[in-house]
C-alpha cells in the first residue's frame, strides 16, 4: 500500500503542467537590474510589487534587457559578455552563455527568433536562436584594413534587420537576417569619427549615431538607404571649447514626440529640440544639470530628464507643448534609470545609492509606491517586446 | 487502501497551482471573433495556431475586445449588451454580465482598473471594475431636454479618461475617472449632426468624430480642451450628391503615420491623406472600392485597406512614402478585419464567408499560414492592452 501511495505521490510531481507557479499574464511584468549583485528582481506593475529575485547573472554593471515576443523570457546582456535567458514565471535561469569577453548590449529581431549581442572584445556581433541560445551567426567587425572595432549602438529594425556601429572604423552596418545563417550586410563607411552610441526612431525609420571624435550626428534613413549616411546637427557634441563631460548621454532614451526629437545636449545643461523634418535645432531648454536620459511619456506630452554627477539626485519634467519645466523631484541618490508603464500612468525611477525604486503618478507626481532593491540600475518592462528599438 | 488512494487522487486535483494549463506568456496571444456562433478562438502569433475555443458569449455580430493590463483576460463586448470576461490561459468565461439591451463597444482605462461600455439601448455608458465586473458608474446620455442618445465612439484617453459621442444630441463628452464613482464630466455641445463613430490618435491627443448628418468631422484637442470642438475637413462625408454608401467606414482603423492621417473616404473609391498640423486634405489615393478599414503597419511605412461590398474580397496595400498601391491581394470572401502582429512582421486577415484567417508576411506578401475559423470577424491581439485607444 505504501508503495502505491508513494507511486501516486510521484505521479503528482510528474503531472504535466503541475507546478507551484501560479498562472498569470506576463503583460505587466518587468525586471530591475541589481547592479552590484549580479541579480535581477522580477516586478509587476499592477500591484507595484517585487515578485522575486533571480541570481547568478554575472557582471551587470552595464546591463540591458530584451524580451521574448510572448513576454515570458528576459534576455539579460551583461558587461562580462554573458547572455542569460531568464524565465519570469518560474523565476529561474533557463540558459546562460558566455558569448564574448566584454559586451555592451543586445537586441531581439522583429520576428522574435533571433537575439543579437554587440561586443567590445573582440568586437563584432553574435546572433543566437532565441529559443535555444544556440549560435546562428558570428559577424566580426573588421574594416577594409582587417582591423577590428568595438561594436556599439546595436538595435533591431523592421524587416528582421539589425543595425550597429563600428566605433574605431567609423562605420554603420545594416544586417538583413531574413535568412539568419546567411545575413546580407550593407556597410555605410566614413559616417563620422567614433560613433559611441545610437538610437532608432520608434517607427524604425531613422537610425542616428552620436559621434565621440567630432561634433555632429550620423543619420541613415532606412526607408531610403541608397541616399547614404548624412551628417546632421553639426554643432551637436562636446564643441570646440571641449566642455567637461561627466557622462556621455544615453541615446536610447531620446524622446520622439511626433515630428520633434528632444535630445540631451553634451556637456551643457540643456535639452535640445530637433525638428525631424530637417534635422535642425529649433529650441533648447535649460535644465538642472548635464542630461543623461530624456524619456518621453507614452503620450508624448511630457519628457522626464535625469542628470550626470553631481546632479544625479534630481529629475526634471518638461511639458512638451510649452517647453517649460513643470516639476523638479529628488528621487534619491544616483538616479540611473526611468521606465514608464506601457500606457504612461506611472513612472518607475531607480536610485542606486539609496537602494530603492520609487513609483510616481506621471500626472500628479504623487508617490504611488517605493520598493527596496539592492543598487538598482536599469528598469525594463515586458511591453518592450512589442516595440521596435527597445 | 482504496480510500487512501482516492483521497490522494482528490489531493492531486486540489493542489494549489496544479492544473492542466501549461505555463505560458500572454504577450503573443489574441482572439478571433466567431461572429455566427457566439464564440471566440484563442490564438497565438509565435507558432500561428489556434489554442482553443471559448463559447457562450452571446450575439457577437458586432463585437470588440479589450485586454487586461497583464494580457491574461479579454473583455468581449457583444451587440446584445453582454460584457464577458474571458481567461485566455484557462480558456473559460470568468464572468458575464448583461449590462444593457444593445451595445456598440467598450474601452479599458489607462490604469487597467475600469472597463466602460457604450450603449445604444437605453444609451449612456456603464463602467465596471475590471477585476470583478461590479458596476462602478452609470452615466446616462441625456441632453438638455432630457432626451437620451445612443452612445458611439467610446475610447480611453490618458489621465484615466474616457471620451464618447451622443449620436442624436450631437455632443462629445469627456469623463475623468480618477475617482471612478464620482467621475468629472466635460460636455462639448453642438459639435455637428449625428456623430456616428470616432477615433483617438495613438498619442491620445486628438479625438475625431465622423458625422452622419452632415459633412465634416468634429475635432477635440485633448491637450487644449478649452479651445472647444472644431469642425474640420468640411468636405469629408457623403457629399451633396449623396453617393450610395454601402458601409460607413470604421474610424478605429484610421492610420496615423507621423504627422499625416490616412482616412477612408465616404462613398468614394479613395483613401484621403490629411495633414495633422492643419487638418487639410493634402492628397487622395485611388483604391479598388469603398474603403472600410485603413490600417497602418506598426512602422507606418504601409497601410492596408479593405473594402465594402461588392469589393470585399480584396485588400490593397499602399506605400505611404510614394502614396502608390504596391500590392492587391484576394484573401477570400467577405474580408472583415485585419490585425498586424505587434511589431508588424505579419498581418492576420479574416475572410468571413470562406471561414478562414490568412496570415501574410507584410514585406513579401507571402502566405505564412491559414487557420480554419467559423465566420471570423474581428481579430485582436493582446498588445492592445499597452496602447491608448485600442
Amino acid at each position: 500500500m505504501l508503495n502505491r501511495i508513494n507511486f501516486l505521490a510521484l505521479m503528482i510531481l510528474a503531472l504535466p503542467g503541475c507546478s507551484n507557479v501560479p498562472l498569470r499574464g506576463t503583460g505587466d511584468l518587468g525586471v530591475v537590474i541589481e547592479r552590484a549583485t549580479g541579480s535581477i528582481d522580477v516586478v509587476e506593475t499592477s500591484g507595484r510589487s517585487v515578485l522575486g529575485k533571480v541570481t547568478g547573472l554575472g557582471d551587470l554593471s552595464h546591463a540591458s534587457v530584451n524580451y521574448s515576443r510572448d513576454g515570458r523570457y528576459a534576455y539579460v546582456f551583461g558587461r562580462d559578455g554573458g547572455l542569460t535567458k531568464v524565465d519570469l514565471l518560474e523565476m529561474r535561469v533557463v540558459k546562460r552563455v558566455m558569448q564574448s569577453g566584454n559586451s555592451i548590449g543586445g537586441a531581439i529581431s522583429q520576428d522574435g527568433k533571433l537575439v543579437a549581442v554587440a561586443n567590445y572584445t573582440p568586437g563584432g556581433i553574435k546572433v543566437f536562436d532565441s529559443a535555444t541560445l544556440d549560435q546562428v551567426a558570428d559577424i566580426p567587425s573588421l574594416d577594409d584594413t582587417g582591423k577590428s572595432s568595438k561594436v556599439v549602438g546595436l538595435v533591431d529594425a523592421p524587416g528582421n534587420r539589425f543595425v550597429w556601429c563600428l566605433f574605431e572604423a567609423g562605420e554603420i552596418w545594416v544586417g538583413d537576417f531574413k535568412s539568419p545563417a546567411t545575413p546580407v550586410l550593407q556597410k555605410f563607411k566614413h559616417i563620422g569619427k567614433e560613433p559611441y552610441d545610437a538610437m532608432i526612431t520608434a517607427d524604425g525609420r531613422y537610425y542616428l549615431a552620436g559621434l565621440f571624435g567630432e561634433d555632429g550626428l550620423a543619420l541613415i534613413d532606412l526607408w531610403n538607404p541608397e541616399a547614404g549616411a548624412k551628417q546632421v546637427l553639426n554643432h551637436y557634441g562636446k564643441g570646440e571649447q571641449k566642455l567637461p563631460v561627466f557622462k556621455m548621454p544615453h541615446m536610447e532614451g531620446w524622446a520622439a514626440t511626433g515630428s520633434e526629437l528632444l535630445v540631451p545636449a553634451v556637456g551643457r545643461h540643456e535639452v535640445l529640440v530637433i525638428d525631424e523634418n530637417n534635422w535642425q535645432e529649433v529650441a533648447h531648454i535649460p535644465v538642472h544639470g548635464q542630461p543623461v536620459f530624456v524619456v518621453a511619456r507614452p503620450d508624448n506630452r511630457q519628457v522626464w530628464v535625469n542628470f550626470a554627477f553631481p546632479d544625479n539626485d534630481t529629475v526634471q519634467v518638461i511639458d512638451v507643448q510649452s517647453r517649460k519645466i513643470v516639476q523638479t523631484i529628488h528621487p534619491g541618490k544616483a538616479v540611473l534609470h526611468m521606465e514608464f508603464t506601457p500606457r504612461g500612468e506611472s513612472i518607475w525611477v531607480s536610485a542606486r545609492d539609496d537602494n530603492k525604486v520609487t513609483i510616481y503618478d506621471s500626472e500628479t507626481f504623487a508617490v504611488q509606491g517605493e520598493l527596496h532593491v539592492d543598487s538598482p540600475s536599469g528598469i525594463f518592462f515586458t511591453h518592450r517586446a512589442n516595440r521596435t528599438g527597445l
